[in-house]
């Protein structure tokens, strides 16, 4: 009846990873990013966001896979769906374009799972909350966390300016400072599902 | 294939509370708490105890129903289960041990819903995790949070030296120094689900 739903999870060894061609940001500052969201909420509409959480183990505890840009900020591969856009469909589209191989022999099958958070913006800043804050009828943006399945074995092309790092829960649990309020607290969503570790 | 699964929220309105007698809690300091825990430990190995999420609206906004202990400590009902007791029937006793009439005429029949969090304690300490710490093998107790779905109009009986409090999420979210790492951190937990707000 309440049972925990199992995610199997392989040895961080299991993946291979290379490089492709560089994915710039759009914005070079926040005050631009904003700026962009303001444009296109005019355009659009609210906008709509989907990231994943792809996890492997190391040592047997659970580690996400994050893009970091620079040496200090790190984000969840996804981003934003085009108007209308199926969010399944959406979110495999961008880890194509994030992680997935050029070669078109060489397509990934994203298997995307549980709806595991939801984060809205109120306003045109860059604070999100996991609620619809009251008196607010129209949130700027939607964003959805989903957990992602990853096969027993996966190649990764990560963009050059880009680095994917394996980050173990431990490290991201209640380090808000580093990770922010999204990623940091991405333990706890999690805290309901059964890990079964596979070895390689 | 992916949706959220729905809650049905009522108004706080629809529901009564009165009051039965007290029921104390077991120790009277932190100290005693966890020594009380190392001892049944001895007796009967890791403890499990579950916890309800009661969800009521005001202002179309989510509230949860937490136990005040004299002025500050807030906790949600529920507690620790039997050696070896089903951790739904554990909750539903617990809910009404805590909550329910004592009238024999007038027994809830709580609907346990999902787990929406799982929290370790590593040592006979205060401090517990989302997820069981790598390297702990024999962890002292599993906390296990489970949404519990209302039906439309409902009576509770408050112990008298307790006080039920419907905090809103907004209030509890990124609050943990008046609410601690399990409560605060609920918002993010119930960020996946879809609430219908049901008028009265």
């Amino acid at each position: 009846m309440v049972t925990s739903p199992v995610v199997n999870m392989y040895p961080l060894s299991n993946y291979t990873f290379g490089t492709k061609e560089p994915k710039m940001e759009k914005d070079t500052s926040v005050a631009d990013r904003l700026a962009r969201m303001k444009v296109n909420y005019m355009k659009e509409g609210m906008r709509m966001s989907a990231e994943a959480i792809l996890l492997v183990q190391e040592h047997n505890h659970p580690h996400i896979l994050l893009l970091q840009i620079g040496n200090t900020f790190c984000k969840l591969p996804g981003g934003r769906l085009k108007p209308g856009e199926n969010e399944i469909e959406g979110l495999k589209r961008k880890l194509s374009s994030k992680l997935g191989a050029n070669s078109p022999s060489f397509q990934q099958n994203w298997q995307i799972g549980e709806c595991v958070a939801v984060w809205w913006r109120p306003n045109f800043e860059t604070i999100m909350y996991p609620y619809c804050p009251p008196h607010i009828t129209k949130p700027k943006e939607c964003k959805k966390l989903f957990l992602v399945h990853l096969p027993e074995r996966e190649y990764f092309a990560v963009p050059r300016n880009l680095k994917l790092l394996a980050v173990p829960l431990f490290e991201l649990y209640d380090n808000v400072t580093r990770y922010g309020p999204v990623i940091s607290t991405i333990p706890q969503q999690l805290s309901r599902f059964q890990f079964s570790m596979v070895s390689s």
